[in-house]
């Protein structure tokens, strides 16, 4: 219907993988051929051309054990973009409550004919358990506290569209890191390419074991502010907290909200990303979130681009 | 893969508005092509032409706060006739649990790739809102009691497909008047087009102040029944209504209920209109709703044909 | 965009059917007719072509009273890879709780242009009234424990596709005989075809007059095992039970559960059919829902090809 002249070039020669479980273990050029070629994608949106029907007759099932409008909606569109068929499986009307497994569950949409399974799960690891079990692709969604690997992606990707490189870069995650599966997920693969990395909270969820992972951790957003080339404000996610692990919001956003105050006191470029849905006046004041150093609607524009890519991507690697 | 060549005319003249958020304000020109285009659709659905990808490539997102499936799948398809990629997001599932403002959800499905907002929210004005801060096109869905613009049209083009003509026509609208978007809506558009309005219920759900808005009240629908030309059957809203506004339903049945015996004393060629969902023996008895004089299911194939027809309109205004 | 080139052949002389209400009533020839069509449609499923356009322009309806994601995935794929539209109308967000009648739900959506309605519904002859008071096809999709004889069918295919034939088969039906549509689509299509069926379950579930349908019923699986070709196990559905029919699942699972003891003392090439979800460990233990005899989840794969098959056939008998 629409002009499919997209210039993808062919499937890279370092990527072999039918599944994306996270962003840990990815090479930087791993990392890099899909940033590549999710810019691609994105050029191509944004100029108009909304169907690159690469994937035609490719049926793609978001397998959502959790809800997630928004990171459904956005695989969803990927999907659809590159013209394949989408099922939504949740698991609130789902035979779940009827006592089947997660496995069984995925391998009778299998069955039906989905080739790619995007899962979402709380129990780290599902993703990693269905590849193991299943024949399909599988794209790891968000699998509790662990990875959300495309969220991690499109945080790297925007970044990278905002300053060419992430080499020398250093980039704090700020808020909520204990339950943040997105903080995972971007650090390895911003240490992947290159990026000082310092994960910034309150100390009932920031622990010393992150210096583990490789990152700087900190308590003090104030203290690193003025060497920090991109901020990336992490939701206070308050669903998932059964105590609050700060005595209020307000005083949480008085030592961690990107605010007017912090924002001159930050590196003149400063680059800050937030993973909808924000909580405004929490980790960011509606000003810096609506300025120029903020660029989260592009990160969700990015998003489309990057889960196009994966899923061209892992489709078109043949199962062996 | 279906013919195409359906005889819709260029966009007209008259045309300029990327937002249907009310039939208040606009010309008796604008809502007239409207209809003209609605009327073409509707031949084409009729005749077997399902499909009129004039909107290929183009997104339509119905973002509804309130649930309505009736409302929101004649949305999707029509956009769906149209060639157009639809999605649904609802707010029972979305992350407005999250705490984010409706603006920002709006935003991120716009940086999605959306082009047309259908927008449903229980806060008159929503969309009016949405307008003002998004770049893509915005149609009310249904704003509280405000406005349901595109009920108002698939009623008035029901009138008219039976009539010929609105001027001059005795249009009363009957029952939950105060509760009622489709009442607004209805007395904008058949004002415009040259016809009377009486509306007519319950003292505790018309209020006299409605004669602000030129039209006619009363409370007794028996006293206007021989001079009226239509009669739009408006739903008790039940589910609306903290306390109950008249003894009992049986009561409000005995005093506006359509049955046989108020169509044995109306005009001989009566038309009886009602929006779905309707409570079969309180606004409207089976015999009444099911036989000749009732345009009942007639009102749901135009609700398609001019969804079509708005879709098609606003999306073909471009941005400046 | 890909190929139809499906030889699919004409619609079959004996094929007259605009509703598939049941299997009840169907001649051994018809019921052929949807499986010879289903195996063509599973061949090009299975050789990659996903895409049969044979049904473009025309909507297909989930009208689901009752959650079931899993029959509704699999009409929604069936009808799109025939090129169908889709439209999912669930009970639990519709008009329903308004109080409209299932008649008023139905045929408001038929207005918006639905030409098939798959109908699931508690109550028994819930798509029969449907099919009298609507022009468009219907399929039932489970009315109740009454049938649901797209499942029948599946069934049934997987079987003629193991063995060749049903004639002659003894094929016994263990579990929840009494809560079981599946059973009954079952039993009407298998004694069409030839088979010898058997019931078997506990005394609370299997009931003396179910002899009145022409099949034998026993309380002992063991009793039977040794003569029987095709085991379909019925789920226990916790879900529908007031109270638990048998002292304890593990109860239950002694009597009743296929697994490899079993196994040992039944014919060498019997086929184990569940319709899912499978409570493992309950109606089946593991190794063997996962070994040779079992056709799980070719069952499900036949799903799809089965509903592609009575899709194109409802919807290509013309309405007189």
């Amino acid at each position: 219907m629409t002009d499919n002249a997209v210039e993808l070039g062919p499937l890279p020669t370092c990527w072999r993988r039918r599944h994306l479980l996270g962003l840990e273990g990815l090479t930087a050029e791993e990392i890099t051929a899909i940033l590549d070629k999710a810019e691609i994608f994105k050029g191509a949106l944004v100029s108009g051309k909304r169907r690159v029907p690469l994937l035609t007759g490719v049926t793609s099932c978001n397998l959502f054990f959790e809800n997630s409008t928004r990171t459904r909606t956005s695989f969803s569109l990927a999907a659809r973009r590159l013209g394949a068929d989408t099922i939504d499986f949740s698991a609130a009307t789902s035979s779940l409550s009827k006592g089947e497994t997660v496995i069984d569950t995925a391998k009778n949409i299998e069955a039906m004919g989905a080739d790619v399974m995007v899962v979402r799960h709380r129990t780290p690891g599902t993703p990693h358990l269905l590849a193991q079990n299943l024949n399909c692709c599988v794209i790891n969604a968000g699998d509790g506290p662990h990875e959300h690997p495309t969220q991690g992606l499109l945080d790297i990707l925007t970044i990278r569209q905002r300053r060419g490189s992430l080499s020398g870069l250093t980039v704090a995650l700020v808020g909520d890191i204990a339950h943040s599966r997105t903080a995972r997920s971007n650090i390895w693969g911003l240490k992947a390419l290159g990026a000082n990395v310092i994960v910034c909270g309150p100390s009932t969820l920031v622990s010393p074991r992150w210096a583990e992972l490789g990152v700087e951790y900190t308590y003090s957003l104030d203290e690193i502010l003025p060497r920090v080339d991109v901020l990336n404000l992490l939701r206070i996610q308050f669903e998932r907290q059964a105590t609050r692990p700060f005595p209020s919001v307000r005083e949480y956003a008085h030592l961690y909200a990107m605010d007017r105050g912090r924002l001159a006191r930050a590196k003149s470029d400063i680059l800050i990303l937030a993973p909808g849905p924000i909580n405004r006046g929490v980790e960011v004041t509606p000003d810096v979130a609506d300025g120029p150093h903020s660029a989260i609607l592009e990160q969700v524009t990015n998003g489309v681009a990057v889960r196009m890519a994966v899923l061209w991507l892992v489709a078109s690697v043949s199962p062996n």
